[in-house]
């Protein structure tokens, strides 16, 4: 049945674009349900991410909704919003009959709020249409807005053998059956059960008996990210969410908590890169600058905030010129230094592993920037003989900026602290912000210091 | 059979580490039991990560074996190393035993060599010992080093009914079955089944006919992070590992992906921040130097050679003095650019999606950075106007700013992208590498153009 294949790796090359293009210019229908039909759907969404608009619409409306509303899933974000605009309300319904809750609200909840009650009130299946209208109301962020309503449920009375012979009849409606969950007459969430449990299990047994009561679940308002943890955290496939009253709602799967993380992920890496919102290579050029110019802008104000110190200091110019030498690598330190230190306690607090007294970690982050700074200023030493530089103008130098790296390392090491206490995203405090600070900051104690120990 | 709890997360007090402590002290075996079998496993490994070596040794000497051999899975590398070494070859064997295979492998293969083999020689079970060392020989980032040998095989000329029955037996060993993998009478992988198709189909039904033949796949020497992609592609939440002979191997779940995802996400982003090696913030002070001070050392050499470029238009100090006060202006400028460039493309390549001809690609990054360019070499001259500064100077400077813009960005974008094609991880040339190189180019061309049109 399998045949030889290289790579399971789908490849989109130039060609199977040029040749799907081909095919509908040509109008084809036949060869390109042949050609689509092939691949699985994420591959097909990635072939239409390639085509032009016109194209994306002709084959969404050639395939099988039971396809084409599993590739609008999997579309980038811009190309579906724009095919979606494409379609009337009863089309876009039509795709929607075919997926699950959480996929259809997520879908429906990107549309204009206008268009979302007209392809709501379209969607035939009253279940479905009640459910979705549910899944709307959470936020986005929360457990229930990434949980789905499809899932196998049990109630504590029944037997093995009816339970096997009803979840037959509701198992069709789960594209995976991960855990069963078990509830009593009052639809509270008590216990669950696998798949295998319930065939290991002899058929007259009672449910109540052979369900495990240790069942994990979350409840429908935490953050998607406490969600996230917890699952990866107890090796967890799906888990139940319910309301205050453990009531069942419904359930995350780990395929979304998959997608959480690489999103949360994917927000820190640009938050630390200075990229304020969510770009890939290929976006437009006004997108990228909308990301990418205010960080700039940031750093400008730094920058010219340190003119502006330097300025201050022009009357030493002609008396200690090497001092303006050394700007650059003093901004360099304060801000690498930075940038590492908030890194580490970025990841740790995401972690959950930053532990222990505040005035602990001041004791080591001096000690660590200590070791640092000293090796780095006997460098400094060391190169300031080699081009022949007066000693104290050296010895200056390789202590002011010794400190420099102390007060650099407790911004960036604090300043994440401080936000996540104030239940701000400390994320934000990497990357340019931290690097814009520590530069002014460094600059001016730089200086400052030189000052002291050279004697201006 | 559930109390009402706040939140299903378990939260590490120092009261219940105070607790244990206490407990461990007095050797009051039996409270101890009671008290960490209430826990889930990956919870006792966090208290165990915070008691002292000798506290921690007594706890997995004392707890059951199947417990136990969880709670090491999960403990942190650092400590399940030294509490590994406290353990005897035929203790950690009896560990060993209880876990999966692929668990089993990675304990093993942290251990020094020669202990490895003491302990596989225990391993009184003689496939797991078989499989165990089979796992072993595969390198630590391909499929074979990730997956387990656990799995519900079935071969195609079964019956329901004796495919349902031998599961029963095949079942108990593994702990989720995701798929039911359907082989040939050459152990060659055909076709797949879930539970739930098995349980819906007639009992008299071939496994031939039921079985879907389009099963997804790895080679056993496929790297992990395109496991990890194709598994989130596809939403897969397991997936079979095959031989040249397309002979069944192993299975990866989705729970091992999520891991390498975790851990990819914090290299990229530790490598972006300069900082060398796998930390967290609770490390030692000597393991944080280690990881953070070569890349401040690059930073250190970046510094002092702008200096050295500086040196070379010591002349000029006194003719034009601004040009110094905008040099941490500059470094900063092209340091921001290059990191956000960069990281851009490094995401764009991780994901795949940096599509499109080399051409195209740098006449989009050279507009972009006109345009961010432009738009602060503007706010350039309005800061000169206002601080009364000499037009020419201020034309000079925003000109040459824009100009070490458009450089950094094409540093930042292709520098990855040569990176990538040459097989190295482009994930390096981010963070530190590119700021610092970025740094002296910038300065360098800064003084060559303004030079040229200031004139000296």
């Amino acid at each position: 049945m399998i045949e030889e294949k290289e790579n399971i790796q789908f490849e989109l090359t130039d060609e199977l674009i040029d040749k799907v293009e081909r095919l509908v210019e040509l109008k084809n229908d036949k060869e390109l349900k042949l050609l689509l039909n092939e691949f699985h759907y994420a591959d097909v969404a990635e072939i239409l991410d390639e085509l032009s608009l016109e194209d994306s619409v002709y084959l969404i409306k050639l395939l099988d909704s039971e396809t084409t509303s599993d590739i609008l899933t999997e579309l980038d974000e811009d190309t579906r919003e724009k095919v979606l605009e494409k379609l009337s309300a009863k089309e876009i319904a039509e795709e929607v009959e075919e997926l699950d809750t959480d996929d259809a609200a997520d879908i429906i909840a990107e549309l204009p709020e206008k268009r979302q009650a007209e392809v709501i009130s379209q969607i035939e299946d009253e279940e479905h249409r009640e459910e979705i209208t549910e899944l709307l109301t959470y936020e986005d962020d929360s457990a229930g807005g990434l949980m789905a309503k499809e899932l196998v449920k049990v109630y504590e009375t029944w037997t093995v053998a009816g339970c096997l012979r009803r979840i037959r009849g509701q198992a069709k409606e789960v594209t995976r059956v991960h855990s069963i969950y078990v509830v009593n007459k009052e639809e509270k969430l008590i216990g669950r059960l696998s798949l295998k449990d319930l065939i290991v299990a002899k058929s007259e047994q009672k449910i109540a008996d052979i369900a495990k009561d240790n069942v994990d679940y979350v409840h429908v308002n935490d953050d998607v990210e406490d969600v996230a943890k917890v699952m990866s955290k107890y090796d967890l496939e799906a888990i139940p969410v319910v309301d205050d009253e453990q009531t069942l709602l419904g359930r995350i799967t780990i395929d979304d908590i998959v997608d959480v993380l690489k999103e949360e992920a994917e927000k820190d890496y640009q938050l630390a890169a200075g990229i304020t919102q969510d770009v890939e290579a290929d976006d437009t050029v006004w997108e990228l600058t909308k990301a990418r110019l205010p960080w700039l802008v940031l750093g400008l104000f730094g920058g010219l905030g340190s003119v502006f110190i330097m300025k201050g200091y022009e009357d030493i110019m002609a008396t200690v010129p090497s001092l303006f030498f050394y700007t650059p690598l003093i901004a360099a330190m304060a801000g690498n230094v930075g940038v590492q230190s908030s890194a580490i306690i970025v990841q740790g607090l995401a972690n959950d592993n930053v532990k222990g007294s505040i005035f602990n970690r001041l004791v080591k982050e001096v000690g660590l920037s200590l070791i640092n700074g000293f090796a780095l200023a006997i460098l400094v030493i060391l190169f300031g003989f080699a081009i022949n530089q007066n000693a104290t103008e050296s010895l200056a130098i390789a202590v002011s900026m010794m400190s420099v790296i102390i007060v650099a390392a407790l911004v960036g090491t604090f300043v994440p602290i401080i936000l996540d206490k104030r239940g701000i995203d400390p994320a934000i405090a990497t990357g340019p912000f931290i690097t814009t600070s520590n530069d002014i900051l460094g600059i001016y104690l730089f200086f400052v210091l030189s000052g002291l120990i050279i004697g201006f």
